[in-house]
């Protein structure tokens, strides 16, 4: 089977990839449409130390299913940790957190750049007929975002600042958007400040954010820049939320943490249901895309992906 | 007045200094006793830029209140954070955050280490006849670490880590033992582990720290080891409390709290009620004393409190 294959820091677009048989409790899904995000240029970059196929956001449908025949032909999206069930973490309720997890295309466990791959069904998630392709790709990072107002209690009566309108931001932005939480957002691009209107309260140039202001500020650019602005606009016993991975070490003054008593908290996958719900409801996603590619163009596509301030890069196995 | 200077990261005592007169709303108190905490060693070495008479954790007695003459003669401790009461901070409930606010011998304000100090009467706390000196100057850094509970839960079913038995941590840790929590501590020094005994479930060496196991780390060594220490030990979605300032800037891999979903919380004051009710009730704290000086012989004073694993060193300016 052709799929992207990640070594060493570098990928390329192999034909001869195993076709994978599910294991007892999987389905195999064909690959209809998958993203490109952040994370996967930091597995580039050496994060995690991924080696295989990448890829974890994605929409397919189920081509084969031993114990469930009924699944066959199902549109499906994935939740993309893989947990034991019986560690101490999932027994706790953090299956997210397993302790022997694989990650989908991060960690231990092929991706979606291919054009077909395994996965528990447990992990599947049915898509509603009126979540076309192109918007069903957004399911995983949307989730993401929703994750932030599980972790932490948003504002009603003060704004919210975003820091970052990338990828990941857009989906923030819009996620926030369904929330009484009145947003701000430090965008650095003119195109990801188009992409926002109707989603934010207020557009931030980067030497504008004050200081000490806001109860709350969601770092979503993953760089050093995107931290320190983040931590240095929170008001006294804010919460400053960490959603990107990858940027490497940082420098940071507990002092300041400690004087103003701020919390950081980092937030990664969250629920899929809501996230489903939203995008069936017409949340706008496909104008978040910048271009999609055929999975034989996986090298081109990631250059693409890579180009600061770019939209969302799609991979198209059956294209 | 008698009392101690810093300038320049140096303190010498003087005794030119004038008498400070009572402001409206301030009460005279007359110093019984002061302790030296790890923060006076941060001014020190220049942390939070302050000039003037540092010290912050002492008791007294009234000797001077205009407004409130029946405060005459009351023994007193004080909280040390002096806000506006007007400003945005103070009207939203964070007096102790207030933007004008000054900290008494930490910012803007003299501190204790004197013979004689001006206090708001807002700020002073009628002092139990069943505490004496030696157990009230500890207070403020008890009331610190009473704060850990009122802002994160601490869990019942499971252990506590305590990293640093310094003279905050054998505070934390007998507030601890007063809470349902089973407490494990890191403690260097063997002197540190004896005072430990009866306050703490286990006693643990610096490479004995299991990694990945504790809900809740507190960190109380200012060190970038000690904050290390207990990044590594929390389990995911696990929170680590920082109790230390002044230890300079730090490492921190901010994928670490993303991939862990992990919480980092700074903690400074806390409340002086319940401080005072747990020294009323028979806390211990007066074993956790070093040694008493005069005044006059600070400077021999600050050079023992900076020793490693040394006890709470105290300064009594009337003796």
């Amino acid at each position: 089977m052709r799929g992207v294959w990640l070594e060493e820091g570098r990928i390329h677009v192999r034909d001869d990839l195993d076709t994978p048989r599910p294991a007892a409790g999987e389905a195999l899904v064909e690959v209809s449409m998958a993203g490109i995000c952040g994370t996967d240029l930091a597995l580039l970059r050496g994060y995690a130390g991924f080696e295989g196929v990448p890829g974890h956001e994605f929409c397919g449908r189920v081509v084969q299913c031993p114990e469930r025949p009924g699944w066959i032909g199902r549109r499906v999206v994935a939740e993309i940790n893989l947990s034991c069930g019986r560690c101490a973490r999932c027994r706790a309720g953090l299956r997210n957190h397993c302790q022997r997890r694989s990650v989908v295309g991060i960690r231990g466990r092929p991706g979606a750049f291919a054009e077909l791959l395994a996965l528990p069904l447990a992990n599947l998630h049915p898509l509603p007929d009126a979540v076309p392709d192109r918007r069903a790709v957004f399911t995983e990072p949307l989730a993401a975002a929703l994750r932030i107002g599980e972790q932490v209690g948003l504002p009603r009566a003060e704004p919210v600042l975003l820091v970052g309108a990338g990828r990941l931001g857009q989906l923030i932005a819009r996620a926030l958007a369904a929330s009484p939480a009145e947003l701000h957002v430090v965008a650095r691009h003119p195109r990801q400040r188009e992409l926002l209107e109707g989603f934010a309260a207020a557009i931030l140039a980067e030497d504008a954010v004050p200081a000490g202001r806001y109860a709350v500020a969601i770092e979503a650019t993953g760089g050093q820049t995107g931290f320190e602005q983040a931590v240095r606009a929170v008001r006294p016993q804010g919460t400053v939320v960490l959603k990107s991975t990858g940027c490497g070490t940082t420098q940071l003054d507990p002092s300041r943490l400690v004087v103003d008593e701020l919390t950081l908290v980092g937030s990664r996958c969250g629920p899929f249901e809501p996230a489903l719900r939203l995008l069936e409801q017409g949340l706008a996603a496909e104008d978040l895309i910048d271009e999609v590619f055929p999975l034989g163009d996986a090298v081109e596509a990631f250059r693409r992906a890579a180009r600061p301030g770019g939209r969302k890069v799609l991979l198209q196995p059956q294209g």
